[in-house]
């Protein structure tokens, strides 16, 4: 049977994870800060909750994905977190992108409850959210990977234990700087043969042709020479993750020359627009120097 | 018929090429600084010559492929060079990686001599030159190309036809700067992962089912996680060719930050050892800060 | 009549403080971490307090200056804390280098329980505590200010208003970056000459005659080009103001290029030692190049 | 008997130069590519020359300070040029900044002819220059610094004797690295505070009274706080040298992290406006992060 599944999180990435959920078949519970990004799931069959808290009273297994660090604590603690509904032997799984400290911190609190806990940050973008097809980093017990793989099996095609708790979060944020500056390093390849009066779509069929190429340049090369965005990762997260993964970097010692750098063109390029734009539209920023 | 080729620089890249041309039935002649290098091609039928004046006396289309800039002038011009000898007519082509202003002198110095001058950077490594599957990165005239296209796919299999001369070299260093920033992105992230405690081989696994996949990382990244290189593309001539596209961003007043950063990062590492190590082997900058 | 004067962090800058203080007649209740650090101060008089509760309970003024935020933290609440002891209408003044963020937090609790609170952040290193030459950063209310303005004047010889709660802390982590990067400009500076074969005392020399002299060369060059450091104010410290003025900068949406960059090298020269270096030690990073 | 003098370049360090060797009795022969420059030279009694071959055959010494490498290789070398001319125990002192390998190069060319050759770059700004307060780097042979001490005591009060050819280059852009990049420093302290809505005064006013204080901050400063910017180092030459100080370091295999991030923000603030601008306006760098 099935487990009763409480789904936190309806934003990019979590509204087509509970879709998902609930086309195969899982009970499921929802909350979310603006309750109107759940409409849709409610009309499918989904019941809402009030809280977190009642969101966590409600089901086996209790899955999270809100945007940053303050979003999660604010979920998970307080009277009406999820913490102080959670069942006894309960299973709490964050898919959020935080520190591998505060994933600890979540798990000495489900520890002291009784209750299980996973880190399970995702890779894979709202397509794979979408198509069923993303990627797990886990970190925390064998044994409870194991409990819940029927349902990772519905979100993703592939999952993959790295540790013990933080070992997700961190390989998750590794694995963002490498996304972040495959980005950067088109868009400064982009910005020299613009510079020198080249089409940048000169440059991609090249790149297209050759070791260059990768996942994510298939998918946002295109709108970066084209300069139509459309937003699937946003600025404001992936320099959030920079932030944090430059924050982790620098309390072990590790030197981040080229993501602390990028960081600083992020945090530039975001504020520089009120939109929420997409972090591949880091491409504009050389157009700033335009003459005046 | 075939028209007759000669051939200077017989480097990593240069020695396969050659002798693809040979296999396929060109008349060669040949030259190199370290005259050694083509015994091997000799004893296969090439003829050598004693300067690239001669090369170029004895030959219809001369191809240079040299490793830096000043080598470059030095076969090209003075009492021995290139432009002492060639033929009227004849067909220069530089597959060197140089800036684009001295691909336009050389392009200068041809057409004085009723001769024409392709600039014909290639990428693909050495893997690709031995298959001949290159990739030209053709600046000049189309006319010109036409000539040369039956040897070019001896050499490569796809050729771009990037603009006049200067944009095959622009878009080149531009491909290049694109390469050494995934390489520098994969370190960044692989030293986060391993001072955090977690073996490499878990972030490799992770990338190579996600969106962070790429050419360059499929074939660098195992011996990045390894630490046992290989030399394909030497970090002297990577360093070099960071330091052309940024000189050239410079004067076009296009900032390249990250890639500015990691010429620095480059620089470390090479003068960190005296072996010809590959450009992956930034991989292991991070282990500099091991307390002492 | 003098006040009663709580002390809160014995380091290297709060010693010489509060023996200032003791010596200009002020009756002084103290606390530390590491007792033994006040042992000097109270055989000077001062009276040893169990917790900063029982400091705060003691007196009419308290002041801390801690290492970071999370021992500020620890010091201000909880049962021990300040604000367990501190009287109605007594005023706490944080010395400590912390974010705005937290110095606003600071604020609204001390108004919570009707007292006032100072930021004041310091400048003028251990050489300005012991002769109370120190500089304070001040922000907070212009009243507050004007009842603490003796106490200030024996510590210090200038301050500034800076606007309300935040404003001080902002400004003197502007000021850290300043100076960490006027250090990591002589730095560069004397790993080029030196690179060249040119002894650092040549590029020391031309430097105080000229206008690249600074307050903070001249007392850190002479130790960067002799390689004999005696710290005064430690790297852990300025790494860490880094973090804070780059973590803000963040949220404020303003690029800090070259302090981000800077920050990663602190980070490298920190965790590659030992030792509790002085941050103009960063002047030794350039050695790490030496070939092996 | 004062030595008849050639002077080369006629700029904003050039013609107050000239102007204090004439006011000081030398006879004076002059060039410059615009010659209206010299105009008023002349009008108080220099001779104009058709070209620098023309100033060194009329000159014992010939002093050259132009704006860049190229603008010096155009007036040293080649039919017209100061080689063509100099007379044999001439002495050609060269002022301008340019790359350690060109002042050998001149000095060797010089040697050939039987001439001597000293490199000179300054460092003290249009205010050193006017008021003869310049400093000189001097690389070259101590017996031609000697013969030419009376002509330097006329432009500056103090001058150092770095070694031979080559070290006085290296100084001199270790001392544009050092100017440069504490200029950067305060233009980052002032972009945090101003993004924090403090006024830039209020940074000032600290930063006048601390350790951070510089001799060229004492200068720049207030221009950059105000926004009223006269341009005395035009941002042009400092981006310039910080290419060559960044292109030696490589050579050398010396990383200057914090000096290439900085030449890539003078690149966009130089690309942005098509104004001649001091190199101190980088401190509006910031202000293009604007939301549109």
């Amino acid at each position: 049977m099935t487990p009763s599944v409480g789904f936190i999180g309806l934003g990019l990435m979590g509204r087509p994870m509970a879709a998902n959920l609930l086309k195969a078949g899982y009970e499921l519970t929802i909350w979310n800060r603006t309750a109107s990004r759940g409409d849709d799931l409610v009309s499918r069959g989904a019941k809402r909750a009030a809280s977190p808290r009642e969101v966590a009273a409600a089901s086996e297994i209790v899955i999270t994905i809100v945007s940053d660090p303050a979003a999660l604590e604010s979920v998970l603690w307080g009277d009406t977190g999820v913490f102080a509904g959670l069942r006894p032997q309960g299973i709490l799984i964050d898919s959020s992108t935080v520190s591998p400290a505060l994933a600890q911190r979540a798990g000495q609190a489900a520890e002291t409850q009784g209750c299980e806990f996973l880190e399970a940050p995702v890779t894979g973008g709202t397509w794979g959210a979408e198509k069923g097809e993303l990627l797990f980093m886990l970190g925390g017990e064998a044994e409870t990977i194991k409990r819940v793989e029927p349902l990772l099996g519905v979100l993703g095609k592939r999952w993959f234990h790295l540790g013990p708790l933080g070992c997700g979060q961190t390989v998750k944020l590794a694995m963002n700087v490498l996304l972040g500056l495959e980005v950067e390093a088109f868009a400064e390849a982009l910005a020299l043969v613009r510079g020198a009066g080249i089409p940048g779509e000169r440059l991609m069929d090249v790149m297209q042709s050759s070791m260059g190429r990768s996942g994510v340049l298939d998918v946002k090369a295109p709108m970066m020479v084209s300069g139509e965005y459309k937003t699937s990762f946003p600025m404001r997260l992936m320099h959030k993750d920079f932030g944090l993964a430059i924050d982790l970097a620098n309390q072990l010692g590790v030197p981040l020359p080229a993501a602390a750098n990028t960081r600083e063109l992020f945090s530039a390029v975001k504020a520089g627009t009120t939109q929420d734009i997409d972090f591949c539209a880091v491409a504009d920023f050389w157009k700033r120097s335009d003459a005046k």
